[in-house]
């Protein structure tokens, strides 16, 4: 496999500016300092996804479309494919876990895909996609495991670099970005070569973080602990990524539930937008102070897939 | 008085893409239209009124600005003024009722404005605002019954047109508005000259659109019903707004407070924004099919500032 470039982040930036505007950067005052917002919960599948899937699969030629697309996915990344693959006319099976939030099982089928759910706890998502992919003669497109993915994430970090110029101010100093796979992350570390990186989980789901400490990955451990943050339980990150975060000297810092529920009501009580919880842990470092609050420093708002009985408990624990 | 003209619009258009990022123009798919949805919600003081505000304190002459500036509303004009005048340095007093969100008092007192608060069934706010700037030879700043607050409001249909036509759409067909005295429906009238315009209002407050009907200004019955949309509560609009409606053919319609919550349910699901009543009622006019649903319609999302309690029950009582 190809590892991910910086060309490649260059030019799906090209290839999704053509498609959809840039997302809100939000302008944020916190502890005196001047930090940004990067607003991915509000693009039309409610997250960053969109990116790498439209990379991916726009790359290939017309005569592998038929076949289709097979992936796996929580969620965000299992709608990212479905939105493309849909704008391309190509079929989309998607193998997502039984127990996925509801809102995102939905909103994967109503963008057109056919969905196989699995066990979490009992089966291997990658086997089974991969078995269907074959069988299908289908390209698998994996949610952070793959160039293009990658190289698609990053166009978010040409977008901030971007915005950030229009409105007269230096690069990103620093950018704090919300890992599962460590996509996301990675693609951005490539696009914005001159920023700190530093990567947020959930807390026993802190691998990233874990595996740059130790030079070496690392994979979460058996006893991780419930999280709300579906969109980040990934058990084991990949060369592609790890490789280009610890080579950017990456760290990465994790945060409790509580943290999450209280940058879910920050962002519903200061931007009006709503965050899922994994899309809300580089919000929540940053109100609980765990990382740098220097003007410049980014937070990346990944996702909003919440399902409406979930966030009203969350943003009803508010006080008034 | 002057009255408001394109011209204005033109200028307040100019002034304000000086200091805030256009908001985002959202495509939105409905019933195989294209609809598009303008998310004011996402102005940094989660609603469109710090336009006006700030075209018409911008405006006054240093000299004129010491003495500050007195305001009246239930609480986004409120928000607008006083963001407006802490970025210009000018004291900001605001008459509230009482019974305002909880959240729109907090967050205009955070924006260093001083509040005086009435009583909505016994007192005149326009009284005690107009007894209070005389006091102070402050300039008093109406919520939509002033030429520059009309003129800047319509800095919204600048910027719509602005959007589509970057994405090479034509001009919009049809803007639908949410409307309390006019002034966001009477500036975006001015702003786009070929623009069908409607203006939605709750049941029971649909003043302008009986207003429009009878051809004169009709206000509100004594037997107003209870609405959420405590943005929209105005009893009477003013020539200034009616006169430019009036003049261009402009309609209204009505939509129930069950037709409000579905639409704000909608976006959370949709768009992962945060609406308020108020902000929600073009949307709900969409959605309950009470508006033509053409391609190129346009819908205003004009504000998101709602307490956590009333829109976690809101959410809550959707199906996931």
């Amino acid at each position: 496999m190809r590892g991910a470039t910086r060309d490649g982040v260059m030019e799906a930036a090209g290839k999704i500016a053509a498609i959809v505007p840039p997302t809100p950067l939000i302008s944020l005052q916190l502890n005196g300092h001047a930090l940004w917002c990067k607003a991915e919960a509000l693009q039309p599948i409610g997250a960053f996804k969109l990116r790498g899937a439209w990379h991916r699969l726009s790359a290939l030629a017309p005569s592998d479309r038929a076949a289709g697309v097979v992936a796996f996915s929580s969620g965000n990344h299992a709608q990212g494919i479905a939105w493309a693959a849909q704008r391309l006319g190509m079929p989309a099976l998607i193998v997502m876990p039984a127990d996925a939030p509801a809102k995102k099982l939905a909103a994967t089928r109503a963008l057109g895909a056919e969905i196989v759910t699995y066990d979490r706890h009992l089966e291997s998502r990658e086997e089974i996609a991969a078995r269907i992919a074959t069988e299908r003669g289908a390209v698998l497109v994996p949610s952070f495991d793959d160039p293009w993915v990658v190289e698609g994430q990053g166009s978010t970090g040409v977008e901030i670099a971007a915005q950030l110029a229009e409105r007269g101010h230096p690069g990103p100093a620093r950018i704090i970005i919300p890992c599962g796979g460590g996509g996301l992350a990675a693609g951005i570390a490539l696009a914005c070569p001159d920023a700190e990186i530093i990567v947020v989980e959930p807390e026993g789901w802190d691998d990233m973080a874990r595996s740059l400490a130790a030079g070496q990955i690392v994979p979460v451990g058996p006893d991780a602990p419930h999280t709300a943050c579906d969109a980040l339980q990934t058990r084991q990150v990949a060369p592609i990524t790890f490789d280009v975060l610890k080579a950017r000297g990456a760290r990465g810092v994790a945060v409790s539930e509580a943290e999450v529920e209280t940058a879910i009501r920050f962002a519903f009580d200061q931007f009006r937008i709503v965050l899922e919880p994994g899309g809300a842990v580089a919000l929540a470092a940053a109100l609980a102070a765990k990382i740098p609050l220097g003007d410049g420093t980014v937070l990346v708002l990944s996702g909003g897939n919440i399902d409406a009985q979930a966030y009203a408990r969350i943003i009803a624990k508010g006080a008034d």
